[in-house]
């Protein structure tokens, strides 16, 4: 039984990362690929529970570690539970969200210091990293001007932009430290456009049938 | 102002732990020490919930990897919000239970690696270790056989023997690690003698008055 591969996705809000993950998982499932679609934090009854400990309002006093080894104790549930048996029995596994979104928001994002970040990785990975890892880019700038045609943006959403930003510098910093598994792709364009970018652009790492969507359009 | 001093407390089950934790919290109020007593995983908001997680019979498929770093979530976030406060203003905190826990249980009593164990409790910690612990020893063979004075054990017995064996293991290998911090106390006698015997062995490290319960009883 040849092993699954395990593929993610990540990017800053508002790049449209649900919809390509829908369209991509929608291919592999037209080629005849089992797949397993999973998010992060969450996907399993624990990491749900922790989902719901990080997002609620309540917590407002969680310090930045906390919140970071948390992230990580949903991760090593989900990786033992849900994505190393789906690889194992030859399903792949497509996830909203890994260990990259804790570099990018925890260490680029709120300042975490490196080091701290990679062990916790390690810890709540296990050393288990995807195939290939998509980031959905999209100018912070950009995307502010989008979704607030009609303003400058006020203190707060300065603050916010400002953050947003030093995410997606994240991102794509970690495209240069592991160029082999990090895939940058432009999110401009209509939403038919960017699938055909992502499907290519794994087509060899994964050695996917070189049709997929671009068959459709043919 | 001084800074306050931090002691943690670690044993087996059934070593009279919380007994001589409260006693050496009455013995440091009655010489006008200003203390806080904290228990692990706990005694924050988010680590009382993060207990609930870790206890619940419903969560039977916890990973091994996951449990560590909820621990150490829950132990971060005390650390934040209880621990380095109290000590800043001059407080001493104790507390039932810290990192020494990870070590035996997780570590010599689960089998998780030691630089797994190493590397969470560096995170969860924040590198802040007590002045002091007191490990409350009491042979597991001994304990088991006033628990169950009337039978051998049972097979379920004899794993559950087997596991407090690993774990009292571990924590005198603790005191050979870090001879200047943990403190090795023979946890059979009364508890007043036991009392004692604490009060004693912490008197040099922490600068205590050499009285306290030695006062009492002359």
């Amino acid at each position: 039984m040849e092993r699954g591969k395990f593929v993610s996705f990540e990017g800053t809000d508002g790049t449209g990362k649900s919809t390509q993950i829908a369209a991509f998982v929608d291919l592999l499932k037209t080629e005849g690929v089992a797949v397993e679609l999973v998010r992060e934090p969450g996907s399993t009854k624990i990491g749900e529970r922790v989902r719901e400990m990080l997002l609620s309002p309540e917590h407002s006093e969680m310090a930045p570690v906390t919140e970071l080894l948390l992230y990580e104790a949903a991760r090593a549930q989900l990786v033992k539970e849900r994505i190393l048996p789906a690889l194992e029995k030859g399903t792949w596994v497509v996830s909203d969200r890994y260990a990259d979104s804790t570099w990018a928001y925890q260490h680029a994002g709120r300042g975490l210091e490196r080091v701290q970040v990679e062990a916790a990785n390690e810890l709540g990975t296990d050393n288990m990293w995807p195939d290939a890892t998509v980031v959905l880019a999209l100018d912070p700038d950009e995307a502010f001007k989008r979704a607030h045609k009609d303003h400058a943006p006020d203190r707060l959403e300065q603050a916010g932009l400002a953050f947003q930003k030093r995410v997606y510098a994240g991102y794509l910093e970690l495209q240069k430290i592991d160029p082999a598994r990090v895939v940058v792709i432009d999110a401009v364009g209509a939403k038919e456009e960017v699938t055909e970018r992502i499907w290519r652009a794994l087509a060899t790492r994964l050695a996917l049938p070189h049709k997929g969507h671009a068959k459709k359009g043919a």
